[in-house]
C-alpha cells in the first residue's frame, strides 16, 4: 500500500531527515538586518537545492525588491488530483541575546528530546517537515500535485511576497494551502489553528535637546525625552489593560457566546499554562476576557524594544537627546493595520507635550483572518491528525500573524489550512529555541496522511 | 614684579600647555566600564609625571579599592604662605554615543577657538589650567603652598575618595580648596559657584517573563516588563513637573526672597539662553520656580538612560523579559542621599504591580553643598577674575554634583572655592565636548592672580 510504503520511508531516512534539518539550521538566516544578507541568500539557495533533491521541477529562487522567494512543484502520479500549495519561511528571527543561548543558536545541538537552534520551531523545522513527507509520499507515489513557495521575509512582516503573488498566479494556482507556521498546544494535543491575529508594527521616537545634556546643569528644565517616552507609553493603556488609542475598539468583532464556550474547551487549566509557560508572578490584561480570549480573540498593543541615553555598565548622568521604542499590535477581525496607525497619530497627537518632538516610522502592517474549518482539506488533515495521535485535533485562534494566510485568500482565492509541529514551550522568537524531535516526526507522518487522504 | 614675570610665562608658553594637554586627553580615561582600567593607570601615572615636571615634591600615585589618586606639593617660596588643596579628577565620562562626535573623542581637534575631546571642559582643561598655572607661578616664586590631590573616581560619584582624604589629613592639611571643576555662564562672565546639587543614582530593572515571549502567542497575558516600567517612570513625577516619591520634598530648603532676588540677577534671559543651548522645544519644569531656581535650586529625578528587548534596525515581535533604566536625583540642602533610595523604594513598593518583580540598585550618593561667599579665598578669587576679564564675577548656584566639596568640608573642615573655565556649549557629558581656549587661557591667568592675591 502506497501510504504504508511512505510511512516506512518517513521511518527509515529519519536520521537523513535530521540531519539535513542541522544543516539548514546552520545558516543564520536573520532576514531583519542587513548583515545577514548573504545567508539569506544561502539559505533561499539550500532550499531550492533541497527541492531538486526530492525530485521537484521548475523550481527557481525569484528575487524581490527584498528577500527572494523560492518555488518548486512536483506532480501526482495520478489524473485530477486536487493541487496543495505548501507555504513556508526560511527565515528567521535575531537570535538575540546570545548570552542566554545554552548552545550557540546557529550550532543546531540535541539535549534529550529537542533539538535547540534559531529556527528549529519557527519555522524550518516546519519547512523540513513539509519537503520530507512529500519526498517519502513521492517515494510511493505522490497522490496530489504539490507546489512549494518559501519566502525570506515573514520575520519582518512578508513585504513583497504580496506582489510576488500576484505576479505568478497561475504558478501558484492550487486547490488549497497548506500552512505549517501555527503550533501544537501540547505534545499529545494535535491542533489546527483556523483563526490568526494580524500586526501593525511601529518605531516611536522621541526628540528632546538636540544633544545629550549634563543631568545636573541642565535637570529641572527640559522635558526629558525618555521620561516624556515612558509618560506616552504608560498612556497606551488604562488600569484595566484595555489599549486607549482613539477608536482601537470600533471595529473588533465581539465574541460570540458559541466561541466563548468552545474557546473554554481546553484539555488543560489556561491560566496555570500560563502562568508556568512564562514564569511570570501573576497574569494580566482584561479581566473581562479569559486568557485564551485574551491571546486569541482580543487586540494587544506590546512594547517590543526601548532604549535611551546610557544603558552600559555602571553610572552616567546625563539627559538623553532623544528615546526609542518599538511598539506593536496584534490585531483581531475586523480592525485594519492602517487604520490603528492612523489611531496611534492620533493618540501622539493628542498626547505628545509641546516640550518635546516625535516621529512614528510604520514598519509593516497585515490583517487578521478567520478560516472555515468545514472544508475537505481541514477534515483530512483533521482525519490524518487523528490516525497518527490517536486523538481528535482541537481548533484554536492564534495569536501570532501570518500575514501571508490573506494574501493566499485576496490574491488566489486560496483557503489555508493552518498548522504545525512546534509546541508552547520551543521558545520562538526566544533564546533556546527548541524542537520536540517525536512531535516533529508525527507531524510529518500526519502529513503524509493527509496527502493521501485528500 | 613675579606677577607679571609669571603672567609672561604663561603666553610664552601658550603652545606647549595646550600639546600638553592634548596628551592628556588623548588618555580614554573612562572610569565607569571596567575595560579603560589600563588607561586609568596610564592617566593616573601622566599626571604624576607632569606634577614632577613642575617642581612638586612627595609625588605618589596612591591606590585605592578602586582608582587612584594622585598627589604632590610645591613649597611656597615664603615663610607662612597660606596653604591652597588643589582638587580635580583625571577620569572623563563615557564618549557614548561614538557615531555623534565630529572627531574621535579621545583624538582632541581645534576647530575655530575650541579644542574637541572627551575631557576637554570636564575636567582635564580644569586640571592642567591648575597645574600650569602653578608652574607659571612657581617660576616667578610661589607665592603660597601648593597641593594637588587629583582623583579618578569623579564621574561615578567619587566612592573612595573619603576613605583616602580620611586616611592622609596630615599630608592635605591646608588653608582652602580650590575646586576648578565649575564653570562660567559665557565667555565675558566669570563666575564663581557657592551652592552645588547632591546625587542619589540608582538602577531599576523590571523583570516579567523568565525569558522573552512571542508577542503573538503571549501577548494579552502577560504585562510587558517595558510598559511596567514606563507606568512606574510615569508615575514618578505629576502633570507639574513635581517628583512624587512621598517626602522627597520634606527636607527641601526653601527659597529666600532674597536668595530668588540675588538668583534673578543675571546677564541674560534665562529662557532664552535654555532654549539656546538645548534646542528643545519649549522648556519644561516647575512652574511656580524660574528656570535658574529649577536647576539650581531644585531637586530633579531625570532617566539617564532605559533598556529593553529589541532595539536594532529592524522589527521583532517579542515580548522582553526585562527592562531597565538608569535614575539619578539632582539633590539640594538638606535632602539626604540615602533617604532619597528609601523614599523611591516606598514608591516602587507602593505603585510596582503584582503581575512583575522588581530590582533596584543603589549606585552612588552625595549631599548637596552650600559655601560661604565672604571668606578671604572667595573675595581673593573674585579680585583675580575682575583683574583678568575687567568685570566682576557672577554668584550662582550650580545644578551638578561634586561630591567632594562636602567631604572636604566634612573631614578637612575646609571650604572650597568653587570656579571653572568651561562654557555652558562646551558640551559636558556629551558628544563633541569642547574647550573655549581664549577662555582657557585667561582662566589660568585667573588663578595665578588668585595665587599671588591670596
Amino acid at each position: 500500500m502506497p501510504l504504508s510504503q511512505a510511512l516506512a520511508y518517513l521511518k527509515d531516512n529519519s536520521d537523513r531527515f535530521l540531519a539535513e534539518l542541522e544543516a539548514f539550521l546552520r545558516i543564520p538566516s536573520v532576514s531583519t538586518t542587513a548583515e545577514h544578507k548573504d545567508d539569506i541568500a544561502r539559505a533561499a539557495n539550500w532550499v531550492a537545492d533541497n527541492l531538486r533533491a526530492i525530485g521537484a521541477r521548475k523550481v527557481a529562487v525569484y528575487p524581490t525588491a527584498g528577500h527572494p522567494v523560492v518555488y518548486g512543484e512536483l506532480p501526482a502520479t495520478r489524473e485530477n488530483a486536487p493541487t496543495v500549495l505548501v507555504y513556508g519561511h526560511y527565515d528567521v528571527q535575531p537570535a538575540e541575546p546570545l548570552e542566554l543561548w545554552e548552545n550557540p543558536p546557529f550550532e543546531p545541538t540535541v539535549r534529550g528530546e529537542r533539538l535547540y537552534a534559531r529556527g528549529a520551531t519557527d519555522m524550518k523545522g516546519q519547512v523540513m517537515a513539509s519537503l520530507k513527507a512529500v519526498e517519502a509520499a513521492a517515494h510511493a507515489g505522490l497522490p496530489v500535485n504539490v507546489k512549494f513557495v518559501i519566502e525570506g521575509e515573514e520575520e519582518i512582516g512578508s513585504p513583497d511576497l504580496a506582489g510576488f503573488i500576484a505576479e505568478h498566479k497561475d504558478l501558484l494556482a492550487a486547490d488549497v494551502c497548506l500552512n505549517p507556521d501555527s503550533g501544537m498546544l501540547g505534545a499529545d494535543w494535535p491542533t489546527i489553528t483556523y483563526a490568526l491575529r494580524g500586526l501593525a508594527y511601529f518605531e516611536l521616537r522621541v526628540y528632546g535637546p538636540e544633544h545629550d545634556l549634563h543631568s545636573g546643569i541642565y535637570g529641572g528644565v527640559v522635558h526629558n525625552p525618555a521620561q516624556a517616552l515612558a509618560e506616552l507609553i504608560a498612556g497606551m493603556h488604562d488600569e484595566n489593560g484595555r489599549i486607549t488609542l482613539p477608536g482601537f475598539y470600533d471595529r473588533v468583532r465581539p465574541l460570540s457566546d458559541e466561541e466563548r464556550k468552545a474557546l473554554a474547551k481546553l484539555p488543560f487549566d489556561p491560566t496555570a499554562f500560563y502562568l508556568k509557560q512564562t514564569g511570570v508572578p501573576q497574569l494580566w490584561g482584561e479581566p473581562e476576557y479569559t486568557p485564551i480570549e485574551r491571546t486569541g480573540a482580543r487586540p494587544t498593543l506590546e512594547i517590543n524594544g526601548l532604549y535611551s541615553g546610557f544603558i552600559e555598565e555602571g553610572a552616567k548622568t546625563v539627559i538623553p537627546s532623544y528615546a526609542m521604542a518599538k511598539i506593536s499590535c496584534r490585531l483581531v477581525p475586523d480592525q485594519d493595520p492602517d487604520e490603528v496607525a492612523g489611531q496611534l497619530k492620533a493618540y501622539l497627537k493628542a498626547h505628545a507635550p509641546a516640550t518635546i518632538r516625535w516621529e512614528l516610522d510604520v514598519m509593516a502592517g497585515a490583517p487578521a483572518s478567520v478560516t472555515d474549518i468545514h472544508t475537505p482539506a481541514v477534515k483530512a488533515l483533521a482525519k490524518a491528525m487523528e490516525d497518527t495521535w490517536g486523538t481528535q485535533p482541537f481548533y484554536r485562534r492564534e495569536g501570532g500573524s501570518i500575514p501571508v494566510v490573506g494574501q493566499m485568500q485576496q490574491i488566489l482565492g486560496l483557503d489555508s489550512v493552518l498548522t504545525g509541529f512546534g509546541l508552547p514551550d520551543g521558545n520562538l522568537h526566544a533564546p533556546n529555541e527548541n524542537l520536540h524531535l517525536p512531535t516533529w516526526r508525527k507531524g510529518m507522518e500526519a502529513l503524509v496522511r493527509f496527502f493521501f487522504a485528500l
